[in-house]
């Protein structure tokens, strides 16, 4: 380990850079050892043979244990005291430079929640995970409800309680002061139950500095426009062909595709693996060692096709961080929601759009030379037939007109189950009249339902909202970019990517965690607080266009 | 992490057998941290992508460094020290059972030999090491061996300083009482530099309890016969056909026929993978978790299937080892020479023999059926071509007879620099002069001489004798198997591996380290002491035949 011993007491005679860089070490050790987990999740999803389950979630648990005691340590918080201490007594922007003030301020705020949360409750929670999984597996397949039911109860209790010390101990005053109102407007003291404002805790574990009631609003604008857009679209009562997608492709011949689209987009293959998984994931350790996997069906080269874009937009991002302060906390992504943007912004902004099947589509015919029917597609026709909205079930299978509206419901319920408004028996019951008023649907079974994510069962609650704020982001950054760089369009269709990659690179991903909220990034880089209009008119002209409406 | 919070005061009213927990608890939270780095080491040379090389190495460090705080933490030693004070008041084999016992032998052992090297020592051989191996390769590159002598002279210098520490600690009683005789017959104080019985000290961190004087005893024997039988072979001046293994086998191919070799003699896919790598090895995590690789070659077939057996032989040995007493210390293998016994009786004893072949050539045969040369071979023919005997300069690559001179000479050499009776700008000189004397070869480049193995720029020194006592152990074993197993040969030749493979589970691979030797072992299971004369016998019988002496 790279760790400077020392001991507390003589903290007071360092210089800020010494205290800084001692801090970082810390970080940076944690850092590898989140790599090392990287690769064995990694490995675990791609590479493990079955019987070693077991032994590995052993191993992990010790990492996890390990990596605690470092993020813990009394001395880091010493560190972390002494420097707080000296910046309330000198400047110490003297000393260090913006990346390196956000690293201390980062740092803080993960030393708080890593101590916030006492070891045998977080213990319980890693417990819980793998027997709740394992009963949602179970419960998904007999589409049973009942048999997951017991173990979403104890998450809804184990995650308010988690959250709760943290909201108690500090490491969210936006949670705290919902909570507070919510209590005094109540008449409650401060022993009586009361979860309000946790959700807002929770879903700054997830999307660090963003706040509900935004969320509320940029949501119901979504609602306002896309149900009835949705509905239109139905009422139409039209489909685009797609039948030279969904035909037999022979999956190696996929597999060659793939990769060589990531590559074209800017994934650097020295830098990092593209292999095969079940659930598609962009990981690894490191950005030089970034590890995407995708999932490749022979009844439709569609799913290949996109799910490889996507990730090959998380994976750009991984590679392209700041490589100046690596391993610290400034080069993280600032949440999942920008993270996310990062993929869509590929997978919908330019892998769904004319001018990048311009350029792919020939490569495409090129591959499958023997195809008569996929040879006589034209640009046109092949974007109508990628862009067709169905209304389903299935989340992950949705288009992406209606999906945000599978986000807004999950979020609905979820929020309404943490701070204690419906119970989970209600959870069926509701989940089945949102899908009926936002999509049209009859939900028959379960499985088809609430019990079709995993997220719960793994006590990630707050989650949902950052895929569709991904969404919005990435509408507005790339409506920026499309302002920012001259004839972005024409070097799309000519598969010059790497125009885009670098103003990405440079607006975003080296970015990092630097501000304190994806907004913020927004409006540093738009001028423009994080905007749904603009989403809404992407959706909104785009499928007025395709469905003739 | 498993480890339950103790404090050193109250040890001495727990039970012996909460303390034996407490010190299994940790040693088990060791071998999963070991078991993570190798599944990193695996990842590396199978999967890696090449710019993850520097990180990886940070990860590996950071790793070491977490495992050696576990590994050295005041708790165990004050846990063991409890322990050895209980056993010199209590009988503890009323409470312990025997692999038990073993157990805490073997904890304080490593415990011992852990803490004795100071971290900043083990550090710098650590740092050396990476620096010393570019050197190494740069150096055989250009077959300029001073390009490489002064990292030698270095870690020459370090591995004395890091065994000098344990001998002195008394983690070596057999190389401490050398060390002493010596002194006192130079007449020499303690101060004085003296590195007599440091080769012992080395020798027993890959053999453990080896004493080198029998080594010097069976290395005797082998050059005494070996020498001329290699000289006699040669004179013969006469070679079996092999053309029909050395032409072009379609690689894919080679994999498909050794993957199922593997899974025909024991090797558990769902429990291991069978990949590939530039240099073959087996490792990974855990008997759950094996990971092995071999390496083929297109223009001959014969590498890829020896290596794979070689290596299943190894990894049979791991998912062999004992179940119920998995990550404690004496579920392991005593020695890296009982391990290389099992991976050479399998390899040489099995794979090398005409009852083997009889089985596994039609399978062969139906590999390649287009093949028309490979369909006319017989089994006595393609065993004669298996076993030709060709002196060459590399020990990789030779055959069963002239491997033991490979082996002594680098015994011979490494003893010498150690131990001060040789300099490291001798090396090259008294390598080559060797080479003339054991195998009749002039040696005209040192790339193909003493630069050719990696062990040394690795601080490797005593490790080259281990995969002659595996030779010498493999024989004596299978012989012994023999005599047990009714109709062995017959087994074999109708591919019934199963009952060999039982009976070596049994018989070694669960006897783990339970024994304090090889030796040990060996006499327990055979009734005779580890014996050269009946390796000698093997190679003198099979080569007289083979060569028509």
């Amino acid at each position: 380990m790279t760790v400077t011993a020392t001991t507390t007491a003589d903290l007071r005679s360092e210089s800020v850079r010494s205290l800084y860089d001692q801090v970082m070490a810390r970080c940076k050790d944690a850092d590898h050892l989140n790599g090392i987990g990287g690769i064995l999740h990694w490995d675990q999803e791609v590479m493990m043979p079955p019987k070693a389950a077991a032994v590995r979630s052993e191993q992990m648990s010790v990492l996890v244990g390990v990596l605690h005691e470092i993020q813990t340590s009394p001395i880091q918080g010493a560190l972390l005291d002494e420097l707080e201490y000296r910046k309330q007594h000198e400047d110490l922007s003297v000393v260090l430079n913006p990346y390196e003030l956000a690293n201390i301020r980062l740092a803080r705020k993960q030393y708080k929640e890593e101590t916030l949360v006492p070891v045998d409750v977080a213990k319980a929670m890693a417990a819980l995970n793998s027997k709740s999984t394992a009963a949602w597996a179970e419960a998904r397949k007999e589409s049973d409800f009942s048999k997951f039911a017991p173990f979403l109860e104890e998450q809804v209790k184990v995650v308010r309680q988690a959250i709760g010390y943290k909201i108690r101990g500090g490491a969210n005053e936006e949670a705290r002061k919902i909570n507070e109102k919510a209590r005094a407007s109540l008449g409650l003291s401060e022993t009586d139950e009361c979860y309000k404002g946790y959700y807002q805790g929770l879903m700054n574990i997830y999307e660090t500095g963003f706040k509900e009631d935004r969320l509320q609003v940029l949501f119901a604008d979504l609602k306002k426009h896309l149900i009835p857009l949705i509905a239109k679209i139905k009422a139409k009562d039209f489909q685009h062909d797609n039948s030279f997608l969904c035909r037999d492709y022979d999956i190696s011949k996929q597999v060659e595709f793939s990769h060589s689209l990531a590559k074209e987009i800017g994934f650097d293959t020295e830098a990092g693996r593209l292999d095969v998984s079940t659930h598609p994931f962009s990981g690894g350790a490191h950005p030089t060692d970034v590890r995407m996997t995708t999932r490749y069906t022979l009844s439709t080269i569609k799913n290949g096709i996109t799910g490889t874009v996507h990730e090959t937009g998380h994976s750009v991002y991984e590679q392209g961080r700041n490589k100046e302060y690596l391993g610290t906390p400034v080069s993280f992504s600032l949440s999942l929601g920008i993270h996310e943007s990062q993929s869509l912004l590929w997978e919908r902004m330019v892998g769904l759009d004319k001018p990048f099947w311009t350029y792919a589509l020939p490569l495409l015919k090129e591959k499958f030379p023997e195809d008569t029917h996929l040879q006589a597609v034209t640009v046109d026709q092949f974007y109508l037939a990628l862009n067709r909205v169905e209304p389903g079930f299935i989340r992950i299978e949705s288009d992406e007109v209606t999906y945000p509206m599978h986000v807004i419901l999950r979020y609905e319920i979820e929020k309404a189950l943490i701070e204690g408004d419906i119970t989970v028996s209600e959870v069926p019951t509701v989940w089945n009249a949102k899908m009926k008023e936002y999509l049209g649907l009859d939900v028959h079974e379960d499985r088809l339902g609430c019990l079709q994510d995993i997220h719960w069962s793994f006590g990630m609650i707050g989650y949902f909202p950052t895929y569709s704020l991904g969404s919005i982001y990435s509408v507005q950054i790339f409506t920026h970019a499309r302002e920012q760089i001259p004839g972005l369009a024409e070097h799309l269709a000519k598969g010059e990517f790497e125009v885009l990659l670098r103003w990405l690179n440079k607006n975003v991903h080296q970015q990092g965690s630097l501000r304190e909220s994806g907004d913020d990034l927004v409006f540093d880089l738009t001028g423009k607080h994080l905007d749904s209009s603009l989403y809404v008119k992407y959706l909104t002209d785009k499928y007025t266009a395709i469905y003739d409406l």
